[in-house]
């Protein structure tokens, strides 16, 4: 099933002739209209609320910057924790448009008022991971609040059985083996770009995105 | 103010550090979505409807082969007439992605059942046009039709005052002064990807989009 994701991105950079900055735009920009949509704006406490994305080194790390601008254009408050930082271009590009829409970067996780009940996952946890996190906590001075942990593709075959529960969980392409484990509240897939002859020749059996939304909430 | 729409986009690759890449992936996503806020599917008696797209050599033309691909999936059925195709790897490969999503390119206008009642207006009308056409075409079988002419980005000055009347206008990223020549129906901003600091500078005054609405109607 990994190895199935990574064929299909093969083909669609490889075959389709896309780039990975097209790709990554359109996956970024679900997976903050997915967050917009499990946590509106309205329905949070603090205005702005805001959102820490912790971005990894990888292209998922990538999708994570994308999600915190648009998050950002959307009326969040994003922060962003992205402690291994790859050299490539396309990362630093991305790191600026951040920067540059004055979203801030942390060196080390923040304090947060209310601790989750189970500790973020090690990487070791989340082999191969395409992961990176959201967590939404809006302070606020009643005692009421919300605090969620958003895990943004889970290992992609086991999810992570060790780890926190992910209140929501964003399938980009395709809903991966690890949705099988998923418990939590609301489950989007996103990513609304592959070709429908793809879609066939793996399978995927996608369902009908909405008019012209970019992502499909599946439970 | 076409010298100002020039300076912001020259801002967002210089100092922003976007790529032309993320920014035609998202402005073509607009004009897909104002394309089908403005003719629904439901609305249209050919199911799945006809586009075409036609593409100029620039990189508005590139937002339209963007533009194609993301109306084949929301279901409609573009064409596209492209007869300047620039050398650029770039829209080379959006000329792939469109090819391989089944998008026929078309060597010359096709002939259509009912002609609109002024011819498509000649370059020179159009100088320093960031334009590409659609013409949504469903044939149907019944006398009533749908024909109609969008004209995407008119020529930012001087609208195109000999030429065709668009029915629907899509100004990206902000309006242009040409909208004050627009008489038709829709009048669709789109390209949200602007940052705040940018949109102060400039003083664009631009209006809320709703949402995570990726265009904004104005009229």
């Amino acid at each position: 099933m990994q190895e199935e994701a990574q064929h299909i991105d093969e083909e669609l950079f490889d075959e389709y002739s896309f780039s990975v900055d097209q790709l990554m735009e359109l996956a970024g920009l679900s997976c903050a209209t997915a967050v917009s949509k499990g946590y509106p704006l309205q329905s949070l406490l603090k205005s702005p609320p805001r959102v820490l994305v912790i971005c990894g080194p990888g292209n998922n790390g990538g999708d994570g910057l994308v999600c915190a601008r648009h998050l950002k254009l959307f009326g969040y408050e994003p922060s962003v924790l992205y402690p291994k930082r790859p050299s490539k271009q396309l990362f630093q590009n991305l790191t600026t448009q951040c920067e540059k829409m004055d979203i801030s970067f942390l060196t080390e996780m923040p304090e947060v008022q209310h601790k989750p009940q189970r500790s973020i996952p090690h990487r070791s946890h989340c082999r191969g991971a395409r992961c990176f996190y959201f967590i939404l906590h809006p302070y606020c001075v009643i005692p009421m609040y919300v605090y969620t942990i958003m895990y943004v593709c889970w290992d992609v075959e086991n999810g992570c059985p060790d780890g926190i529960q992910p209140d929501m969980l964003i399938s980009l392409t395709a809903p991966k083996k690890a949705a099988n484990h998923f418990k939590g509240r609301y489950h989007f897939l996103g990513g609304r770009f592959v070709p429908p002859a793809l879609e066939q020749k793996y399978q995927l059996n996608l369902p009908q995105y909405p008019g012209t939304d970019c992502v499909h909430q599946l439970n």
